[in-house]
């Protein structure tokens, strides 16, 4: 069974379609006083996937671990998580003394809920594999970037792939080399949330379709950045492409401005730029789970 | 060493200076995508106290999570956690097959993180102690009952303490024992958040200074239906005495068209009707626990 949160039904409908498990969704009320109730199914099958996308993480925390211990009690015994974007991957050390190492923590807490953890393209910097910051049993990891390669392949041609820092190359080198293009990544120097620096490879930019690939983007700030600087050095075109539209209000208008084209995201982040989807990916994994 | 979050600086500040304690602020960025980043002293001593109040809990549920992990890897070998309003007490049973039971949960989670935990009149129902709903080695429970009804026998003269409903009578008994006031507690019907029906209880209201006595109000719409049946039945005056000033928005408003006088709280809650102060009986238990 495909447990979901109301505001996640499309998109696991859509997986518990694809890949044959009833849906059901977990009835959520919020009281005057922030407090949270929650309903499941009950009794539970043995096997319980739970779809939860962590953006804006810290409510959502809080639902899992309801949901997660409520499960177990309700007879679930083997738990997946499926979480289209995962949340702080970002702290993995202390970058001062002192600072709490959210990936670990967050990890952590996740492993002691789930059996299982599914997830796109986490933003992994310091660490090599899933199992390092969520030590669960089974953690898969699906990639947005060669589905996005194959719809910048049915939109653009002669594509230049460029990554706005050095954290994108893993997933730039990925999408070009699927379809021979050349790639190469900007330098960042990051002076706040919202103030970057953007240093553009040493390549023929001039005239070429270029595309922006990152994991994410948030404030947009660094890919405008880097778009500014691509058009300066005459690019054609600038397009986008990201995995996770994690777009703050504005963000995408941000990116209108600094001369973008079109923006392309898979639908890991439900959002109005959503051109491929996670979905069948997902399932190939719940089966590839199913079947170990 | 005292820690706690800059919006609770000002009470935390009292108890550290009224217990002897040094009193250290956790620096708290929250990034544009909803994550948070803490800081705390580096390295901690071995006894460390948290102050957090939890109205309004997720997110701070979450803050919990991360101080506390990171407290432990800083050196803090004894963890207290003060909360003078715990949240999630209330769902203390599955009312209907499924349903999250968040009193265990969230007490079970607390308590992996915390040796101690030390509260002001948890609205514990069908559990008989603390220990019971978070399973921690100390678990002190402090009221605001006694003190509220030392400062409304400072105010008024021939008190009639009414609770609003059966729950409300553990406290309600005890404050009008103290200075020998007639007490009793309404009968409540709920229909939904804000719907609820009051049956007075059968005394003589008319011309007695009633005062209406509960651990917490939130709405307001209990207290406020049962002000409008007391000044119905003739009392002389209504004012209104709670441990925690949960109000939300509009709640105070609601009590004075209601035809309340006075709100009293304890400051459990920071909020403009705090009365007195739960800050000596922190201290006095973080005493205990130090000597035990």
């Amino acid at each position: 069974m495909l447990l979901c949160f109301d505001d996640e039904k499309a998109i696991a409908q859509r997986a518990a379609d694809a890949g044959g498990l009833a849906l059901a969704v977990i009835e959520r009320h919020r009281f005057p006083d922030g407090e949270l109730r929650l309903r499941l199914p009950d009794p539970l099958p043995t096997h319980v996937v739970l779809w939860r996308g962590l953006h804006q993480p810290n409510e959502k925390l809080v639902e899992l671990l309801l949901a997660a211990r409520t499960a177990r009690q309700l007879g679930a015994r083997h738990l997946s998580l499926v979480t289209p974007y995962l949340a702080y991957m970002r702290q993995d050390i202390a970058f001062n003394p002192g600072e709490a190492v959210s990936q670990r923590i967050v990890g952590a807490f996740l492993a002691e809920l789930f059996d299982a953890v599914i997830t796109v393209d986490p933003h992994l910097h310091r660490v090599a594999t899933l199992e390092e910051a969520i030590p669960v049993r089974d953690a898969i990891v699906l990639s947005g970037a060669p589905l996005l390669a194959d719809h910048i392949a049915t939109q653009r041609h002669g594509v230049l792939l460029i990554g706005p820092d050095e954290e994108s190359a893993q997933w730039v080198a990925q999408a070009a080399q699927r379809h021979g293009w050349t790639s190469a990544v900007c330098r960042k120097t990051r002076h706040g949330d919202r103030a970057v620096d953007i240093e553009l490879p040493d390549l023929l930019i001039a005239g070429r379709a270029v595309v922006l690939m990152d994991d994410v983007a948030s404030s947009g700030h660094t890919v405008a950045q880097a778009a500014r600087a691509l058009l300066r050095a005459g690019a054609a075109s600038v397009d986008v492409a990201v995995t996770h539209a994690l777009f703050a209000a504005g963000a995408i208008d941000l990116l209108r401005q600094a001369g973008v084209g079109q923006v392309w995201s898979t639908d890991a982040i439900p959002h109005v730029s959503n051109a491929v989807s996670i979905v069948p990916a997902v399932v190939q994994a719940l089966h590839t789970l199913r079947t170990r």
